[in-house]
């Protein structure tokens, strides 16, 4: 599928409008308009046809948007209307989170092995999985053609995961660990720091106060 | 502070820019170019400038910005320059995660309370803090005077945490149940959908593909 450049800010709604879709369609509700759309998710409703627009033509005008074929269509522009089978490396308290999150399962996204250099949890069941050695990576990469890959381990380690996930040919990183990684170009690398969102927070009430 | 309303993906970013300035302090780096910081987080040099420019005038033409003068000046206006107790409810397997997330010391947030309401986990601690009952919220809060709640309960706790939350005079909450939940128009929100990233990763792989 060919588009413009499209900007990180509008994916990042897509994938909460796509949500939202979801949630409606579970209640049976056919139709929605863009006004509804922007109340259910907290922006304006100019900013959720201008993401839409990137995509193509949606919606009747008057009418809205059918609930079905826009989520689903949301879920074809993400990728996710095929399943993503997941590894991910670090099998602590974040991992356990991770591996327990059901939004991840709602969304298409499977972990197929959770892997940890340390003894003491190798052999552990962490959700239904049991936690592999490093050294297996390779063949459950391989047997699940795995592309993605979850670095939730602590910072001083995630370089070199980071190195072994590129090494046995992963396409992407989700990035756990709060430190910049050192990925080739080719490699799609996201990272998630925790603070960001509780910052957009501080922000705000900082704001009301002054 | 007045300023013009300002994007919730610029907040975003400048939190990241300031994460980034951090880490070049440690390193003893002095002055910094936009070119550098964009490179070092991953966007455009002309997005670092318009980022910062709703905020003032920074740095020096052919010099760059002082590295310790704007990382300061970033955490002020992202209202982090003073600490912020929060409060935890859910002590699963997140809750321990988020508790253990070193990430928020160093941004200056600390969790003074964690609760739940599961008689096995009120009275264990997690990382040095005791699990209390939901009860001893007020108490708490009214202590550290804290404004800020996280919820990590499951999805269907998750609207009744929120209320009691708002009930006890938090101001903001961030919210990890995969749920949108109903707040007083006067409280801050903000959703941590974590496959939201994922899809990020999706969303560009699947074009790579195409």
């Amino acid at each position: 599928m060919k588009t413009l450049k499209v900007p990180e800010a509008t994916i990042t709604r897509l994938s909460v409008y796509s949500r939202f879709l979801e949630q409606l369609e579970r209640k049976g509700i056919v139709t929605v308009s863009s006004v509804e759309i922007a109340e259910g998710v907290g922006v304006g409703p100019a900013q959720v046809r201008k993401d839409l627009a990137y995509f193509g033509e949606f919606g009747t005008r008057g009418v809205g948007y059918n609930v079905k074929d826009l989520m689903r269509y949301t879920r074809k522009i993400l990728g996710i209307d095929e399943p993503w089978p997941l590894i991910l490396v670090g099998a602590g308290n974040l991992g356990f989170a991770l591996s327990a999150y059901k939004g991840f399962n709602e969304r298409g996204f499977s972990i197929v092995g959770v892997f940890d250099n340390d003894q003491n949890k190798v052999g552990k069941k962490i959700n239904n999985l049991e936690v592999s050695p490093l050294k297996k990576m390779p063949e459950i990469i391989a047997e699940y053609n795995v592309k993605i890959g979850i670095i939730a381990v602590p910072q001083y380690a995630a370089q070199e995961i980071a190195d072994l996930m590129v090494k046995n040919g992963l396409q992407a990183i989700l990035n756990y660990a709060p430190v910049a990684l050192n990925i080739p170009d080719n490699i799609v690398l996201r990272n998630v720091d925790m603070s960001v969102k509780l910052e957009t927070l501080t922000f705000n009430l900082s704001r009301k106060e002054a």
